[in-house]
């Protein structure tokens, strides 16, 4: 399928999915290499046409990050997700009627969930969140002994069918290259081994999840893991290529918006695409905070960045690009620029729509 | 209509109809004491239910920021729309359908967008944009010229039978305090009366529409105008608390968030509420970035802001809260935490639904 310009009006995401295969094929390759089981994050696309590249839906494990995503993807065929957000005690009654249909993962990280789980009349795989320096939620992986009691509680209970661990290691996000990206993986499986040395786990085998975007793409071990789940690969976004992660060339979403006025007085024009298509992520690129860079537009889809091109400020409908004065020349009100968003989950999650075209 | 707290799940919008409506009757009020035609921005809610408390669709002007939400409050009765951003071509086909529909007001800003109203086989009002500082879109309001001239043209275009001028003083979001907000009113009121003196129009009456939320709040007097044109004011937020355009208790929208996992060790919890709910948009509070305000839960909604209490970080589903210790020790997982977000435009827009409750 080509790109038909003509039929494009307002905003558009693009969605080039020769690129997006091969990032799904080849970060398969990669986790059979290295032995692991593969489980997409489809919080990235929360797409079940999208879905579908990565295999046949009663074949794939996934994982989402809300229990509406668990539900939508087990409508739509998927038999087992992984829900990898801390259970929120209101959804027990939707997540256990959920438990009925598909082979459900809960996460938890304290103590006070294992009460709830007994409210629970089907079996769930639960895993524990193990925190190795990211800060956000899970246990601290040096509590090696109230994560083993919770293992322990947790394979006691008659309602729970399978035991594991997980961990994201979202500091990798802060990585600039892959030195840094290293950093942050070796520090990671040394403090997971560290838990695993230390718990010294004997009992049924447990499933151990880890997996973020620049991790999983760049390095090619993961010691201590028997499972991966990135999400953000299928696509990638300029955060990713500035964290190291990808080149321009795996980048497979980006953003068409109608040009809607034009200021080459000030090196700027303004775009029909803003807040609510965009999201407000940013990044940081030569010093400069910015939304998202702008690509040459080619006959089918999009080539290289434009140098010195990027989004500089968004309203909630009005898209501010900062351009250089020859290209501005060249463009007429209504013209489209392809823009490489800052966060493509959340671009993604924003605009729910998208184009698909093929290389 | 009491607000029902056993019956919420996951995040959830709450809107506080008794303060919404009491907003909008005193921005009523207001704009009839100025002696303008009131015209509400309907882009902050995008509802067609809270839009009808507003006043009845078929009387009530509004604005929007597209087309999609111009033909979602058509189809729903509203029969004057103007929309307030400039022509994209690629939609005129769709504006000149809309256009047999409803009185539509355009948005243009450059000559170029004469020739396409060409295209227009029903008739619409015209809008020139005119930038007197906010520097986004619109023609600086010192080319008198050059605005006069397209008024003249448009004048004479068979296919537009209202004339106007419209102004956006975004900037006024940069303002600290009443002084600030002044400030930018008074400049902007300035340059709009230049723009007017100099340019001594003797054509049809011009519509001359201005409006942003913190300038329409705080002001009373609109020299120049004869519509006013602000949207937020139906919430309001935390960006308007801190700006100064109202008080605590004006903000009429807040999102509940339950507690996932909690961190009194750091003075943290962290709920389900992250980007993909309060949007990624901030205000500077203590010279801190923050996401979003917590509140004192009550019986019914919320109360007074609650000390050193803050969204710090938000991922796509996670927000990251930091709370007082002595907070933290009376709350379980599964309480209920209502935030009042940086933005409540793109929190609405990004969640799509709410729920009501009154005073």
């Amino acid at each position: 399928m080509k790109l038909n310009w003509s039929t494009l009006t307002g905003p558009t995401v693009l969605v080039n999915r020769t690129r997006a295969k091969r990032n799904i094929e080849s970060m398969k390759a990669k986790a059979e290499a290295a032995q692991v089981q593969l489980r997409p994050h489809f919080k990235t696309h929360q797409s079940t046409i999208i879905g579908k590249w990565f295999g046949t839906p009663e074949t794939t494990p996934i994982a989402v990050s809300s229990l509406k995503m668990a539900n939508e993807f087990a409508s739509a065929g998927w038999r087992d997700i992984h829900i990898a957000i801390p259970v929120n005690p209101r959804e027990l009654p939707a997540l256990n009627n959920l438990a009925s249909k598909v082979n459900l993962t809960l996460s938890i990280e304290h103590e006070d969930t294992l009460e709830l789980l007994s409210h629970l009349s089907h079996k769930v795989a639960v895993s524990v969140e193990v925190d190795t320096g990211y800060g956000r939620t899970g246990i601290h992986w040096q509590q090696y002994g109230r994560i083993k009691r919770l293992l322990d509680a947790l394979q006691a209970h008659k309602q729970v069918n399978q035991l594991g661990l997980m961990v994201h290691s979202g500091h990798s996000y802060l990585a600039h290259g892959l030195k840094d990206i290293q950093g942050v993986h070796q520090e990671s499986s040394h403090r997971l081994k560290e838990l695993l040395d230390m718990m010294d786990w004997q009992g049924e085998p447990l499933r151990v999840s880890i997996g973020d975007t620049p991790t999983c793409s760049q390095m090619s071990t993961f010691p201590g893991a028997t499972e991966i789940r990135p999400g953000n690969y299928v696509f990638y976004d300029l955060q990713q290529k500035l964290i190291g992660s990808c080149d321009w060339n795996d980048i497979a979403l980006a953003v068409a918006c109608p040009v809607i006025a034009r200021y080459p007085e000030r090196e700027e024009v303004v775009v029909h695409g803003g807040a609510v298509h965009f999201s407000k992520d940013s990044a940081e690129m030569n010093g400069q905070k910015v939304f998202g860079q702008v690509m040459h537009t080619t006959e089918n889809g999009w080539g290289a960045p434009v140098g010195d091109a990027y989004i500089k400020g968004l309203s909630q409908e009005h898209g501010k690009i900062h351009l250089p004065k020859t290209m501005i020349k060249d463009l007429k009100l209504g013209d489209m620029l392809v823009i490489v968003p800052a966060h493509s989950c959340l671009t993604m999650s924003a605009m729910g729509e998208f184009i698909c075209f093929d290389d």
